[in-house]
């Protein structure tokens, strides 16, 4: 996920893209504010650890674009402060139960509340921020919007399930992978658009074409971050090479070259991906690399933008539109340093 | 928990509500049908640990509280059904999370979802069955019904935080120890009664009536189960003496005889919960029954009772009221017999 963080840095880096980011500055701002100010809604024996979590050195980046597709799609309005705040609280929520799942130490630099306080209680509470996101969730006046944001919720933590659950499988295949993604990290980026156009009341073809560019930009975030995987990337918060593969999570450029191969290399891979040592899974990542699987991901990668690009086309033509185009954009040009 | 499922037995073998409980077994079947059936409105890659989930041979007690508040403020319509549901769901969650929290393998006679596929799976699914209930529960017309919903589920939530946070915490008070379980096990009770009532539009008074009713009895079954802990109980399901102490969990029993200690007592209590043996712990739940611990909690857990039956008083005369009065009756005679 961490992906994302890096890639705003070059979008605001954009001259022609700052003004509108400046725009929603303010609604960023109070949105943060407000997520502070949820701690006051818990038990005062359990608000330092609610704290903690919501202190998260997060970029916000569902909260941002709630507030560009509001703008894109007429304007945002208190109601989309709150779905903002009710999106990045279920984030939230997800990001510690996967710390758990991952044994993460840090996260951003800070250590992970499970690494603080222990699985028991960071089970516990990722579950009370997933019931607070629902109560608040539980405010809008339209049931629609609760009940997709729930089913939103939904959806990511059963793509985290298919996703345990297929570790190791060896049959998993380029579909079912995108299946997985599209639920664990694009039904939140997918929310996020969608309902600001349905705040907006908007017509269903631009709806629609919101909700397409968040899935199509959540999958693109994923397939990235796991293409980082075979690459590393620096600093104390990124990923080392080859941690995926070793907790049998098969990513893309792996499963491009597994589909390519004759049964006798097929056998060899999964031998490697099943038994093999650190040293033999770094070599085999270097094999994906050198077999085109990091180059057939990068074009699926940019495949996904461009349609997260297209998408926006029936939305009026304005610089909130110009902006959330700008998104995709910046990351192609992240994505571009992959080779 | 197991406490209110070993209740119900006595409640039905009395024959003068036997007929208001066969009254609601249409209903309770609808429920358990219905249950079942949300196992589809999952992804088919997880209904099988869904499945698993929600077929934990439970006794639907929360259902039962909907169903008969429901007659006892008027009478059950669909919605009410719809509030069990959603409230069983809750309750599935945690118990799915909590025996992570206990590396319990078995819940009923079955091997836990956490013992079949781990602690991650186990996460997962358990924030499955939370966002789907809070997603069920977002089809009411009315927010308030929705809201205290995923109210009651954060309670909860944060009542398992605070006792996991206070053990082995000698500071404990016993009305911190009566909040937490209020939190933990009166808030679903409470709910099932408090919005039965809700649905059918009573007065302020009736809501408050069986809201109060809910909490009472939640909090005496759960003091009640936590005195199994010194007494035991026979059978492969129940629970062993001794197991809630060995993880620093300090129940009423023993916070009373810590309350009467002289301050020498009190230090070398404290040394067998911090630093003692399983024959000296065994020891120092034998001396907490000898020195009145039990019959104290006893006499509080009557007081509930009492205050549970005595909530319904503003209630009509019905027969569904005497099934509701009936209830924490069966359970002062299951009490008595804790000595």
């Amino acid at each position: 996920m961490d992906a994302i963080q890096r890639a705003f840095p070059t979008l605001t880096q954009k001259l022609d893209l700052r003004r509108q980011l400046d725009t929603i500055k303010p609604d960023l701002a109070t949105i943060e504010e407000r997520l502070r100010f949820q701690v006051q809604e818990f038990d005062p024996g359990i608000s330092g650890y609610v704290s903690y979590a919501l202190d998260s050195n997060g970029k916000r980046i569902r909260p941002a674009l709630v507030l560009l597709a509001a703008h894109a799609s007429g304007k945002s309005t208190p109601q989309h402060i709150d779905l903002a705040i009710a999106v990045e609280l279920i984030h939230l929520a997800t990001l510690v139960h996967d710390d758990i799942m991952d044994g993460a130490s840090k996260r951003r630099g800070k250590p992970t509340a499970f690494a603080k306080w222990g699985a028991e209680l960071a089970v516990l509470l990722g579950d009370c921020l997933f019931c607070h996101a629902l109560k608040l969730s539980s405010n809008f006046p339209s049931q629609e919007i609760s009940r997709k944001i729930a089913e939103a919720a939904n959806e990511v933590c059963s793509g985290e399930i298919l996703q345990t659950q297929r570790r190791f499988d060896l049959k998993l295949s380029i579909p079912e992978y995108i299946k997985i993604i599209s639920m664990k990290t694009g039904a939140l980026f997918r929310v996020s658009t969608e309902l600001a156009a349905v705040l907006n009341n908007c017509r269903p073809d631009e709806i629609l074409a919101l909700r397409n560019y968040g899935d199509f930009l959540g999958i693109a975030y994923q397939i990235y971050d796991d293409c980082l995987d075979l690459v590393g990337t620096e600093g104390s918060t990124g990923k080392t090479v080859g941690t995926d593969l070793a907790k049998g999570k098969l990513t893309l450029p792996l499963l491009h070259v597994l589909a390519q191969s004759s049964p006798a290399e097929q056998e060899q891979l999964h031998n490697i991906i099943l038994h093999g040592t650190p040293e033999s899974r770094t070599e085999l990542l270097a094999q994906v690399v050198e077999r085109g699987g990091l180059k057939n991901a990068v074009r699926r990668i940019h495949s996904y933008l461009d349609q997260a690009v297209a998408a926006l086309q029936v939305l009026p033509k304005t610089g909130y539109r110009d902006t959330l185009e700008g998104i995709p954009r910046a990351v192609a040009e992240h994505v571009a340093t992959l080779g």
